[in-house]
């Protein structure tokens, strides 16, 4: 198989579908979405065949059983899926939403009208669920997909490809709105992320090694989520309960996830009532404790060392630094965070202000949880990605996020004078 | 000078003048741009001593006299960039605009918060007027700057850093918030479009050559202006009258621009009615007419070549094609166009929702000249360039294309269950 070719006319062929997208109506994406749902639901034996045999390859291939369990297809995933394609189909269409419409001196009416961004590349691990999230939000936003999933869910994923495209068909839409690549062949990634006539932005989701790998090699804007450090900060003027369940839900709610709490920072006002509460409460969780010299006077932990501070853990560990001020934690955030999320705890209004405005990460909370930083508890109505960047897109990414605005311009034969 | 150590002094500088530009107060930012005004105002004498130095070296060089125009500070240019500065300090201040801020389910409350996008880099050629421009819009968005001009300009650019540092001081603020880079060394560019840990983003100003080669080898965001290939599309339903003022204006109001126009489309069944008026029309204007085989039929030009329709002339030359209907105009400009500033002239209202939707250019208009694809005519109140990319900002880039937005989440103590 000639690699580039291939690429190459899946390239031409996204291209012209996502010219057609442009001006399909709501009805008719909203109808194809639902159309995808039923042809899962009706082939659900067939899928669960095709997954059988990347399972089997799996097991063969030695896959840990983490990795074997989130590329099953049970009936429940496959419910999970129908249901998410139906929520899609009834989030509200953003496409042709004219904004910031106002008459010139010059006698044009101008306003920015919300569209496509045209065709988008997916590059994903294992999941093979994410092959149709990805394409029901980028039919919804009215767009063309490449989708480039892990060799391991090949087989599932031709099949839900399948799916998609008897939809797509079936609702009168080119079939090639959606493409899923149909070659594990490393190569496509080269061609995929290069191929700047044919892809406007490239959405990598997988581990950070993958993300670094595709961002360096992009001759296309990507919209990457390298790690979660995120911080919670408790103030010298933090309400105790709020300060303790902030906390422990930021550290334990989940370990493996990017909007967990990766270090504590604490005022030294009050460290000394708080870590010993925090301590126990943590160790009772099974969470190890890695602290500063300072912390380490209020509790008993292990000593954390330099790297300790830039460190994603994703696991029960959690850094902790005593600091003396606000400024002090913000500094510190701003320096070792990852402008991903980072959580103040504090009854001052006016710090409030404050850390709001200075803490340059995608979410800044007060008095709440970091786990909060979510697609669906934004209320984007779905999650295409997290945004670790600041151009374009920051933060947890919806459909609005695989859009852009152009300007329209409305005159009566004006020129320029 | 060891160019490495000396860029990445200058990205920390940047970085941590940044921090502290973040929550600037308004009035403060908009004293500094007043600051810079009077100093360039007090030391019109020696900005223009060190022009002289430029201008005696650029003659010595073997600069066309247009660029010896553009390099020269004149009284009138020296009031125009002070009146920019005023200008620039009446806008409004987007930093702190908080939006769509509504509560969740769970009981926190989310919104978008504009905030700057941290340090921008920006490369230009020649005109030294560039230098104060960016310097005025990333002081109002609260970013810190990195300005490498052109070395034809080195010796006022420095003049005018000066201006700017003094007044930056006088404010109160972070001197190095804007840097003029001190050395022609063409290898500080290559560490500018490298430092991703200081550099938020890279706006290039120059020709294509530069801007290619710029986003060819930055590791950071680049907004770019490529080419700017403009339609003009004559409908058979279009108005006489509007038809031939657009296209002649589009045309011929200026030539080295790119938002001027380089191929018409017209529909067959007006063209033997207004080609020959506009061949009359552009022949007094001088113009050299390109046309494909039809056009010929109608008026008497140069046969148009394939590489014709995808060529950004800049010159007093122009491409004409016949077409059969809009949706053969359509795929024209979203094919050979470079998705700049495209126009429709119709009187029909359902081509002209289909034109709007279907045409996938930055600027798409509907019987408006596409000279009027600019900042200030669209009421951005400055530009700090135009992008024809689709990711982050899109058509003329102004205060907002230099901010981002981040979530901030509001509770009361609230965790996830």
């Amino acid at each position: 198989m000639d690699i580039h070719a291939y690429m190459q006319k899946v390239g031409q062929q996204a291209r012209a579908a996502s010219r057609q997208m442009a001006t399909v109506t709501t009805a008719k994406k909203n109808a194809t979405l639902l159309a995808i749902a039923d042809r899962i639901n009706a082939t659900r034996d067939e899928l669960k065949l095709q997954n059988q045999e990347d399972l089997a390859r799996g097991r063969a291939n030695g896959l840990t059983d983490a990795m074997l369990d989130r590329l099953e297809f049970t009936d429940e995933r496959l419910d999970q899926i129908i249901e998410g394609l139906k929520q899609v189909a009834t989030l509200p269409d953003l496409i042709g939403e004219i904004t910031d419409m106002s008459y010139r001196p010059s006698g044009i009416q101008v306003g920015k009208m919300r569209v496509p961004l045209g065709v988008i590349g997916m590059i994903y691990e294992s999941r093979p669920n994410v092959t149709i999230e990805a394409a029901s939000l980028c039919i919804k936003s009215g767009n063309a997909a490449i989708l480039r999933g892990g060799s391991e869910a090949i087989a599932s994923n031709h099949a839900l490809a399948q799916c998609i495209r008897d939809a797509l068909k079936s609702s009168g839409l080119n079939e090639h709105t959606v493409q899923v690549i149909e070659t594990t062949d490393r190569a496509c990634v080269g061609e995929l992320i290069t191929m700047d006539e044919y892809v406007d932005v490239i959405i990598p989701r997988g581990g950070k090694g993958l993300i670094e790998r595709i961002s360096k090699d992009a001759r296309i804007p990507v919209i990457k989520h390298l790690d979660g450090i995120c911080h919670v900060y408790i103030d010298d003027e933090a309400d105790p309960k709020k300060a303790i369940d902030i906390a422990i839900n930021s550290k334990t709610h989940r370990y493996g996830v990017c909007n967990a709490m990766e270090t504590l920072l604490i005022n030294d006002g009050v460290a000394d009532i708080f870590l010993p509460v925090l301590a126990d409460a943590f160790a009772e969780k099974g969470v190890e404790l890695r602290g500063c010299e300072k912390t380490q006077q209020y509790i008993k932990c292990v000593a954390a060392t330099q790297d300790d501070w830039s460190e994603e853990y994703l696991a029960p560990i959690l850094s902790i630094k005593v600091v003396d001020s606000m400024e002090q934690a913000i500094k510190h955030i701003n320096h070792y965070g990852s402008h991903h999320t980072d959580t103040l705890v504090s009854e001052n209004y006016s710090k409030a202000r404050l850390f709001m405005a200075a803490v340059d990460s995608s979410s800044v909370m007060i008095n709440a949880s970091t786990r909060f930083a979510d697609g669906f508890e934004y209320g984007l109505g779905a999650e295409i990605g997290i945004s670790t960047d600041k151009i374009h897109a920051r933060g947890p990414v919806g459909l609005e996020g695989l859009t852009s605005q152009k300007y329209v311009v409305f005159g009566d034969g004006h020129i320029r004078t």
